[in-house]
């Protein structure tokens, strides 16, 4: 029916830095945008150029498809935002180093915060430098002050129903550009993973991965396929093995 | 009632190259995407940020336009692209040399062609190197073959009418990333500039324009007001002067 093609934002300063992110409103490093713009020759490549493409409402994701589409000429397709697509809210962990973090709380605190589906992690002091509250582009947005995966499901999949859908069932090819967990529940949701299963998958960073959709908006390869299977399965590697 | 913000893309490779573009989609160059992150900090110091952003179908005003609003913390914000901002189409002279052409054709062949009001240049060839026939970001559009300036003003002002009057009318900020000779048409519509006097108007890259409209649409300042006047008489002096 249509085609979706997930795309997870280039490094960040804070991934280069091994800090937790979330909202914080970070820039892609160099790399970063050498990935965005390598994601972007892979769709080329692949003959698989989006039609329309929906991000976040964070800088690090905006660049990613800004340079991703620059590369394979979209650049001019019509663009979509919102905070639905945004990163997990990582509440008082936003801007604390990772492995610091792994050293304070132990392996089993850090694992629940990262990968458990429903344990949170502690909110986000009101006022604290990270707070987003204020913030004019979260106007009228039920700004979290902390989120689990489940949290993302919840708040990303009236957006997929009444935004993207559409899109997918018009025949388009729909870039997604989003963030690390924003697209976990997403691939949670069309693969039908469990709570439990979701926790060991990881997405890595500037790999296009494409799902073809059926009538029904189920893929019609589990899982999707990457468009360069190799490199991401060694940079899905990487990413598990953050904080070690 | 609300303010736009004219933008004309940074320099792009053919500027530098001083050739003719139109619609030939070249990027920024350094000094391009330099000026546009420039246009975003003079925007940011004014306090005068966009509430939504419209730009043609072209890389040059599509990556000013991202470039400028990442500077001043406003990638975030809604985005509408539409053919009818694109540069004036300038036949088959696209990708000539504006000194060979001068030297070619004359000062006064020269002249017409780049600032008479309705005398377009010769038609693009068909199948030729720079003409966009088939190009799929223009399925459905009357791509035309050359323009003058009357009719950049006559497909633009429906878009302006429909698109972007609503959104002034909002009270919104609006950023128009366009081209020189798409936001002299405008500019000749709002300030309601004679045939003749159009010719002597110039609009340098990268320097955000500011109008206030009525609720008539009408400047409260005719010619509005550049950010940094200075700066801009400087440049459109520069651009006055090309091909020489």
């Amino acid at each position: 029916m249509g085609t979706l093609v997930l795309l997870r934002h280039g490094q960040s300063v804070w991934n280069a830095e091994n800090l937790f992110t979330g909202w914080v409103d970070v820039p892609l490093t160099e790399t970063g945008e050498q990935e965005a713009r390598r994601g972007g020759e892979l769709l080329r490549e692949a003959g698989l150029l989006p039609d329309v493409v929906h991000t976040s409402l964070l800088r690090r994701a905006i660049s990613t498809a800004h340079l991703s589409l620059d590369a394979c000429d979209r650049h001019w397709i019509p663009v979509k935002r919102d905070w639905r697509l945004n990163e997990r809210h990582y509440g008082a962990l936003q801007g604390k180093d990772k492995k610091q973090t792994l050293a304070e709380f132990g392996e089993e605190q850090f694992m629940l915060w990262r990968r458990s589906y429903d344990t949170p992690p502690p909110e986000i002091e009101p006022g604290s430098e990270f707070d987003q509250t204020g913030d004019p582009r979260y106007a009228g947005v039920p700004v979290p002050r902390t989120e689990c995966l489940k949290d993302v499901v919840t708040r990303f999949l009236p957006y997929w129903e009444s935004e993207v859908v559409p899109d997918v069932a018009a025949g388009k090819v729909v870039l997604l550009a989003a963030h690390g967990n924003s697209l976990r529940a997403l691939v949670k949701h069309l693969d039908g993973i469990s709570d439990a299963d979701i926790a060991g998958l990881n997405i890595p960073t500037g790999m296009p991965l494409r799902y073809d959709l059926d009538d029904d908006m189920r893929p019609t390869v589990p899982g999707g396929t990457y468009l360069d299977p190799q490199a991401a399965a060694d940079a899905a590697a990487a990413v598990a093995a953050q904080g070690r």
